[in-house]
């Protein structure tokens, strides 16, 4: 009877984070000393507790909502560790491997949907869900092996932000089409409010934080400057939101933006890393726990599996490695696996999709599959495509 | 519409964490400014923006639950600051000032709610409701002051812990009165079971931890100790809120347990302080956000709530007090202010009244304004009482 008394809400949600957080980190130990990257046996985490094997958690308002707090502030560590200047640099590769990257694998996807038997709207659902890029798995791998400075990475993440854009303007066409009509005003408001937001934030956004720092420095309040930092990432990210573009590129342009700022800031920098890989770990097993296996109990269901995993990897590898061919071979890999997971974004559009009653239960089977497997396979090939970078740059 | 694509959610999780966090920084600010502890700012600015004042959020599962996370990673960095050692030399002292201060307001809680008129059940409930300390707001204030280490904060420190044990049993005790009959087995077993917890995690925990700790940084996954003492602060609140002590104490006992083995550990305090700093304002903006002011409608509830918590204040103040007298006035003062805030745990207590239809609406709502009120009245004075030894440590 004691356990009721007011502890049952608070051991609830305590034990959920335990056992996420455990598992995590027992996977992640596991798969490093395999040589295999940490956030794999993380997500697998999630698959093992989740409840397609052994059902301890269920995703819930809890595990999701941190799990979304999670990938705001990954995105937003990432961001702290690139100056704009950086991704300018690189803007014009970073903007080909985008649009070749999100054009490929969207056309290569709604004609395989519809060759195998599907309607219009369908096959454009899965056209784009087939896009967007969840560039939080990629960065976490790469800023795992201290890679985030390199010329590729800083492509990978700008073209990560433009895919971004350009999968939402193809999500509002599709969904507008699903609902009978398109608005094309509307979706040119969004094309230029989120082109917009991006860029103002971009330019606008160092020079003002670089001014603000030294005075919220002076503030009277305790470690005000990682205060300052907490607000200015939820406060892009409710903006960038409230706007219609992802939280996390709010996230991540807050984090660009207070670049310079902060650089050489260890203190501060060691308290956004405590946040950070406090909360990483649930988005992670968060993902691992989205997978429903039992689409594997009808054959043809398999195959699609298979035919759309193999499509969401193939599409992505050659459309961004494409953009980036100038490079040469190695550099045009990398860039295409970087762009290969799907992670949490194939997940919401699919989740949208079935929302929109345009897509079955075992459709959206199919993408959440799709969407795990290709977050799972892109890290070992990007530690391995890396490899080289990586010993060069810890000698 | 292109709000709704799935954005909602995560919009609405992000814009509440953003005006929690906003509020909380810029009413600490303003109250650094008039001299005043940041807390109470952070506290207020919960009131302002509750359902009381301006109703721009209500409290919800969310903020609910990120507090009740903040107040345990409260209590753990606490518990980081605090060897075991620390709180032995102080235990008789600690062990006395908790009795009293259990006794004294239970016992003139009980009474004077029967003068008031309330039923025997009414009146246990009010004495219980009077009994918790909540430390985390003491030692918020204590912690921020940087006299964590002082022999007075350790006689607070180690008599919230036993304080919250007889709490508990208290409130057993009331809730199987309030049922119709008392398991005198079942609280005989839970007292041992918390005293035993309490003791055990102190003896054991730190040899064992001391030992491990250096296996725990050999592990290949990085931060690992980072993570391992997250999972500690994590499984040991979850272990003591599943043997009925309440999941702060399981939080503080791990924190303390860590504690010469991470100690002098720059980085790993650090990324602790992090997450900490990020969770804290939520617990603290709850509270605030708990008031209900409706409650002065009725000019008896308000002589009730004045009658209550005027009581609340000087029992604790009288009862703690009394235990560290052979310290001297002004330490007897300090221990006695330090045990006076309520917060979170009272607020407990009166809901799990409300919850057995043992109290009413309005009782409830009096109970909650004497838990945020005495949670606002202490640190003012802490400050001022401390003042001397705060300008001593920082000479």
């Amino acid at each position: 009877m004691l356990l009721a008394l007011g502890t049952g809400h608070v051991f609830e949600i305590l034990l959920t984070l335990f056992v996420m957080m455990a598992a995590a980190k027992v996977m992640a130990e596991v798969f490093e000393r395999l040589r295999q990257p940490a956030v794999v046996g993380e997500i697998l985490a999630g698959v093992l507790i989740g409840p397609s094997v052994l059902a301890w958690i269920r995703p819930s308002e809890l595990t999701n909502t941190l799990a979304e707090i999670g990938i705001i502030f990954l995105l937003f560590a990432v961001g702290l560790e690139t100056k704009p200047r950086d991704i300018l640099h690189v803007g014009k590769t970073a903007a080909i491997v985008a649009v070749l990257g999100v054009v490929t694998p969207f056309v290569a996807g709604y004609f395989v949907m519809r060759a195998w038997g599907g309607n219009n709207v369908e096959a454009l659902f899965i056209g784009a869900a087939l896009v967007a890029t969840s560039v939080g798995i990629t960065a976490r791998v790469l800023s795992s092996l201290g890679l985030l400075s390199l010329a590729t990475s800083r492509i990978i993440l700008g073209a990560a932000v433009i895919d971004d854009i350009l999968g939402l303007l193809i999500l509002a066409v599709v969904s507008s089409l699903a609902a009978g009509q398109i608005d094309y005003l509307e979706i040119a408001i969004t094309a230029a409010l989120a082109v917009g937001f991006t860029v103002f934030v971009s330019l606008v956004g160092p020079p003002v934080l670089n001014r603000m720092t030294p005075r919220v420095e002076n503030l009277r309040i305790n470690e005000s400057l990682f205060a300052f930092a907490l607000l200015l990432c939820l406060g892009l990210s409710v903006a960038a939101s409230f706007i219609g573009v992802a939280a996390i590129i709010g996230a991540f342009l807050a984090g660009m933006a207070l670049a310079e700022a902060t650089e050489g800031n260890e203190a501060m920098h060691r308290q956004m890393n405590g946040v950070t890989e406090f909360l990483v770990p649930f988005f992670l097993v968060n993902i691992g726990m989205q997978v429903q296996l039992n689409v594997f109990r009808d054959p043809s269901t398999i195959l699609l599996t298979v035919v759309i995993t193999l499509l969401a990897v193939v599409t992505k590898l050659v459309g961004g490695g494409a953009g980036a061919i100038h490079l040469g071979w190695r550099r045009a890999a990398q860039v295409g696996v970087g762009m290969v997971p799907r992670g949490e974004v194939g997940i919401v559009v699919a989740q949208i999709g079935l929302g929109l009653a345009v897509i079955s239960d075992s459709l959206f089977a199919v993408v959440l599959f799709m969407a795990v497997a290709t977050t799972l396979i892109a890290p070992p090939f990007l530690k391995l495509l890396f490899a080289a970078d990586s010993t060069k740059a810890n000698e």
